[in-house]
């Protein structure tokens, strides 16, 4: 368990001289920073020439930020290779599925499956640990910056040798692989796997099977690199070793994590998309249950680079946003970044010094967050978030099904973000679930947009039911196999011989009028959808479908399982209505499951329920800059002025936050 | 003449067991289906290694399927070739404008212009035909799938050289070349046929005449190779042959279908887009005068890809469709397809029977239709479509051109669309006639949005004037020559003459105000526009510019041709008052002309015009689902029920059919 | 200075017969063409062969143009190289920034920086410049033809070596480029010249120096080829060069027109793009304030190709465009093109006669204005264009940087003339003033959109601010260095301090809510904005924000300096309100600075001030076809009429143009 709360920034101490750096450490300690990151992209300077490798300043570097009581995350520079690694070998670079060859001159140009860059990393990173790997105040290492944050798959020389490989290994003979792509269909039937091609540019659309594996092979192969950049790290250091992540990169963030040891995310979400925020803060806690999650990159006002730029927080924002990710289980907050970049491509991005050294825009924003930060620390330390009793599953495999099949440009991302803003909505406290996360202790579990339902996950969702939890499946659940194709026994596989449903038919509802009728309310029904008729002594009907192509056919449906049940939600009610079902329907399974850790909190203001030695804590924060109230279930104490608080609704003014012991 | 009307699905028993094809065999039957298309994608099942051919299965599956009475339209593979036919060849692939060279992996991504493709597309396709060509239900083939669909002109080297020979052969001489072009322009006049380019990529645009000529040079090959390939067929087998067309395909259909038997198409419009199903109908019906067109695939609910989806159809569309098409003429009403894809990337798209053996969407509607089929054949087999008195020029040259020659995006095909629907919603029969079709007998000819008029085809309607036709030539007609250059002699060449105008202006009227009056009704004009004054003794004005940029001039002119005449439309009435004055001047037109094959039928609702050995037959079909009426012109019988109908307006219900003996 | 006003029209005598050349120059004659520009495409025709040249063709043009009165601009062709310097040579083809080597067939497919290209355009060139460098008649040489218009940046091999040489050049060693452009930031630092790329496809952003130094360099290589054109010329004839140049193109027409004589320009604008002709009317007479310029190509009615156009121009505007155009400085007033071409992409454009020979769309309009410049020449020839007293800043070097860093898609031209609109709409008299020219005589300067101020500019602003001129710099004006980064000194460097300020943030204002306050008026104010404190006894606040992020702080402020004052603007006010208020700033500070150039010209008529040897003369021209007023400020006289107009409220009618003598 940390010892503080971290409040940090990012430095970057090489493209600045000695006064510039001894103010910064001045400065560092007047606003409350007590956590710098640096490094991630300084390899050309420790190895100017290739073999010349020498990174003792940056040892200097860490003595000195502990000196002034700084704590270092170390990052390893492996994002921008220098010059010498690419010039004049085009093998090594990443290529597009355009087959464009990417230059020298931004990050991620480089393949990370190329055998001579896992060559030199290895090398780098190694003298990086050996030197700095003991060192007082180095508290963290990561890996690299961003994985994938630019470039999604690569096509070159190197991975294609890998993808065959690694379509051999999984498939064994190419016979196999001709079955379970099922590529009779256009004749694409392999004779050998050196013939299997990667997904590049055809006229129509390649096999599903053959985009999704790529997906998930490349995915794969960056979380070798990752686990294999760790591995050389432990051999010198104790410190722990995270990844700075982010929803939208083309990663798998759960095998990722699987080989690092804490979590760490960016984002630069505007407050206008606040739940995306707070979707991030549930979502990363998950990946390492028994550690804090860092937020390691966000803004102090905007985030910009040359051609584009967010708007700005409004005042106070800030403070509400550091505030909900500690009291959410955030160890550190940390700024992009402390010092004004004065080249490159992101000199407009908001800093909280300006190149310039003074206080940039949002300065007294970081300097009231810092003070906030102080107060809740020892409450915060106290306490960890409790467990919530609501999972909602996610799944980078699932966003990879999804790229490969998003019928008219349907996005995982903001698909699931607008699920799980209406839960956040409804004031419910959740966790969003890794696919391989722990189901035990939940009592409801939604799981939407997971085209492909793993025989783990479904064993382990029927267990949970089976103990008494409820099952919330779909939309667009269940409908592919490990392959992407399509079951051949039933529409939903196995699936619906549990939930108690045959479907009937899966088809696009979007313009075809369909209206669905549950918990009393009318609701046009959206999205490719699956409709059910109850087995003989199955289901009953929640959701009966009204106007439409399949009148009378549910959507909606609930089989008691176990102690518990499976609902099958096969369509997503959409709009305005479409909201109050939802939320109808989250209210009705909440209370069904015996959901407790809820509040009437009013939406744009949050609850984060914690427990420590001494009792609960509530952390109450206003986001939307609006203020709102909860109804306390009982009194409590505000554990900030001492105050005693009665057993009534409460109110939250603008961006306040309260600390409630009950 | 066809002894049945033929149902028929699309089946792919390679891709499933023994137990689902008798299963289907089975089902078939019970769904009325009687026509099966098979084999466009078999090229690797049946030459799994190079040289290694067994066709013999696909015998087996003609022989089961003829004794469930089902005939069977065989496929040529040649879409999707082996792997073993491109892989390490990329000299063989596809290449786009855009350089990008085709990977394997979805079809199309061959280029039909190698001689190795050829020389083993030949190998296979005389295989078939040798094995199946006399097997008893085998009662057509089907060349190839949908060419060009997916691609559109090859850049690749196979296709450079030929096309430099194709220009020697229509040149002669590269200064005959430069002269035609008038490639003096900006300097890029050749000084030997191996320098001319193909159009890939420039700074801004090519030659006009260029791009145009590459065109028709690769729509003249790709006819070359379907020529080629029923050549073959036809040493083996009397079956017909035909080709699964589309209008957006790539393709000069007059050009294929002239070495074919008979013409049939593919259309996915939905129900809001039944006028581009319509179109079809009058469209494919003209390509082979003599025999019935089949309409080869259309979806039994809606289209689908991983990536894109179509809306379904209403309940009670399909059998609409299904009706229309017949009393239009086709000899075939065709599913794409029988069981729903497993794997690929079609797997979402609508089918009879689901992946898991089930009913579809949309199965009770193929019941539906099938029994439809059924009640009207013995009236169909007993009559065929009446001539039409109005005929529509089609011409995929022009296509051609307008593609070269966009203005801002205008498109051939919705152009043309509009065009037809205003005829169409006029309750007026017509044809769509290629432009090599046969203009004798009509009364009435539209020729709009040809830019070249051919020597030939101006003769033919001269011709047809001269013999009382009425020859409505325009908008965006006759001002280019064969070389995609202007006349220079007048804007529209000799045509001027013969319709005794002079075109004073051609200019872009958008955005000039112009409002154009005609039969008592003002309508903003539109379009790239022909403006006329007579000349001496020569044409009437009927319509002329009020407001814009040349008021006082003509923009539509009548001028007498023997016993008919030549009526210039130099521009498009837009907006609702141009609707209303097409309307106008299609109904002056029409009874000038003396059109009798039409009626009052409301929009949205179609007359099918029939004769037989017993008289006339109208078939009344509502497509729209509102219901509709038309006034009968005498008392009649409906021949389906036996009832006697008034001379009186007959009211048809949604979705509701009729056959009308008068 | 000239003796006659030119009324010109491009001529392709190449194109047509002799037939047709007769036809040409009688018609010539008739609608009072005094000058031809013709040659810029000949280059095949003069040399079929390489090495085989003829130009004799074009002096027997010329002197049958010059027999007929007319004189002639005569061009190089080294816009279209002839297909032997192209084919079978694709290194010395144009490279896109995507890769794409340009193919033969459009014009400027040719790399300029090509050594062979150079050799082989320097002998073309001087072949015409020794056969008709002295012919009677030839009044001007126009080099190539709209250099850079359908290209931009090369990344070619020769352009790489080029640059890296330059590089070399500007920076002395790799060391100090690496400093200046600060590479360390992601690694990029280079070890070599030979290793810097030029800016081809990356996964994200180039570093800002180096794109925005390629640019620089390619503007400057392709001044370098005009000047080595130029001084072959200059060995063989006197006559004076220019080259058709417009805003648009990626070209520093400072540093290009510094090797020519004369500017001219090309311009197709709307009349609903009015502003935009006047802008360029007043950018082009600063190139060369000594000469005239000459405005070289302008439609009759419409831009147009194959694949777009522009709405024709109401009767009427020609006249007006054309008087304005002499009335503000122009020499020449130019179609293009005489006769409509045949064949080539641009058969739709507009013209003076048809392909058909006879007039066109606008004849009637041409000879109009042709009628007008008749009238009006005496008085023109008499009067050179008043110097304006307000002056605003343009800078290639300006629309460069804002090319590297857009924000959100902003775009020089675009904001400029949004600019420029507001001033020329106040009836002031306005100079647009290149980077280098001479401040002196100018009482109000705009420096707005110049992210780098030189110090050179610096210096001369200053000095026009100490000697009583009011200088208003900004929005986004002086925020960069001159390699694309940050100052590290302040926010817009030295400039704060003249300019009595200290800049508190920048930041981006869009979406924040910002309202700025100003001369009693309030507007949203928009873009990336610096906002201001004021030095201690420094700047006084003008416009203060007074809602949104920063309230309380300035974006407005002005320091007395010297016997003027410096004026910064931090940011944009938009919408209506911020018209409003930028209106009350001009007004202010023109009325501030005593700027007596100027009148209460309604918005849509133009005022041109000129003075002669007799007085002063006021050219009023209605542009947008609705009429307007201006107030004389004394009585005067109709020098076309020879009527006396008093000192009062003038009316002028649509599209009329009046010549005041005050």
């Amino acid at each position: 368990m940390q010892q503080k709360l971290y409040y940090g920034a990012a430095w970057y101490p090489e493209l600045w001289g000695e006064a510039e750096r001894q103010q910064d450490l001045q400065l560092m300690q007047e606003t409350g920073i007590n956590l710098v990151r640096m490094g991630e992209f300084i390899w050309s300077l420790l190895e100017p020439e290739e073999d010349s490798i020498d990174v003792r300043p940056f040892a200097e570097h860490i003595r000195q930020l502990h000196a002034h009581g700084i704590d270092t995350v170390m990052c390893t520079p492996t994002a921008t290779p220098p010059i010498w690694l690419t010039h004049g070998h085009p093998e090594r670079l990443f290529v597009r599925a355009d087959g464009a060859v990417m230059s020298h001159g931004s990050r991620q140009h480089v393949c990370t499956n190329n055998p001579y860059f896992r060559q030199r990393a290895a090398l780098i990173t190694e003298e990086l640990a050996r030197v700095l790997g003991q060192l007082p105040g180095l508290v963290a290492w990561q890996l690299d910056n961003e994985l994938k944050a630019h470039v999604a798959e690569c096509m070159c020389g190197s991975c294609r040798s890998l993808w065959q490989e690694w379509l051999e290994h999984r498939y064994g003979s190419i016979l196999e692989l001709n079955a379970a792509w099922g590529t009779g269909v256009w004749s694409h039937t392999y004779q050998r796997f050196d013939q299997v091609p990667q997904p590049v540019a055809t006229p129509f659309l390649h096999n599903s099977s053959l985009v999704t594996q790529y997906r998930l092979f490349q995915m794969e192969k960056v979380a070798d690199f990752a686990g294999e950049q760790a591995a050389i790290i432990r051999r010198y250091s104790a410190a722990p070793i995270t990844h700075n992540s982010n929803v939208p990169f083309h990663l798998d963030n759960e095998q990722l994590f699987a080989t690092l040891d804490f979590a760490s995310f960016d984002t630069y979400a505007s407050q206008a998309n606040r739940h995306a925020y707070l979707l991030n803060c549930d979502l990363w806690r998950g990946f390492k249950p028994r550690r804090d999650f860092w937020l390691m990159e966000t803004g102090p006002a905007y985030a910009a680079s040359l051609t584009s730029y967010g708007e700005p927080h409004p005042d106070g924002y800030l403070t509400a946003e550091a505030v909900a990710a500690y009291a959410l289980g955030a160890g550190a907050f940390c700024y992009w970044l402390w010092r004004q970049q004065r080249t490159g491509s992101e000199q407009t991005h908001s800093s909280i010094i300006s190149a310039w050294g003074q206080p940039a825009l949002g300065y007294d924003n970081v300097r009231a967050a810092s003070a906030a930060r102080l107060r809740i620390e020892p409450h915060m330390l106290n306490t960890r978030p409790l467990k919530a009793e609501v999972a909602i599953a996610y799944s980078d495999r699932a966003k990879a099904f999804l790229a490969t099949e998003p019928h008219r440009q349907l996005n995982y991302r903001s698909l699931l973000g607008d699920f799980y803003r209406r839960i956040l909505d409804q004031g419910v406290h959740r966790d969003l679930l890794p696919e391989g996360g722990d189901l035990r202790g939940y009592k409801l579990l939604f799981t939407p947009f997971v085209h492909y339902l793993s025989p783990e996950y479904m064993q382990k969702a029927l267990a949970f039911a089976e103990a008494g939890g409820i099952w919330i499946v779909g939309p667009l659940s269940g409908g592919r196999t490990a392959e992407h194709t399509l079951h051949t026994d039933a529409a939903l596989g196995e699936l619906e011989r549990f939930a108690g449903v045959n479907t009937t038919f899966v088809y696009p509802m979007e313009g075809t009028g369909s209206i669905g009728e549950a918990f009393g309310c009318s609701a046009p029904l959206s999205l490719w959808s699956a409709v059910f008729e109850p087995l003989p002594g199955g289901a009953s009907v929640i959701g009966v479908i009204k106007e439409g192509r399949t009148p009378g056919l549910a959507y909606l449906t609930e089989q008691p399982y176990g102690q518990g049940a499976i609902v099958m939600l096969g369509s997503l009610p959409s709009g305005g209505e479409g909201d109050k079902q939802l939320s109808a329907l989250i209210e009705h399974y909440a209370a069904r499951a015996g959901v407790t850790l809820r509040s009437d909190v009013t939406p744009g203001t949050i609850l984060c329920p914690r427990r420590g030695a001494s009792g609960d804590l509530w952390t109450l924060v206003n986001m939307d800059g609006l203020g709102g109230s909860v109804t306390l279930p009982r009194s409590g104490q505000d554990v900030l002025t001492g105050a005693a608080v009665p057993a009534d609704p409460l109110s939250i003014g603008a961006y306040e936050y309260r600390l409630i012991a009950l």
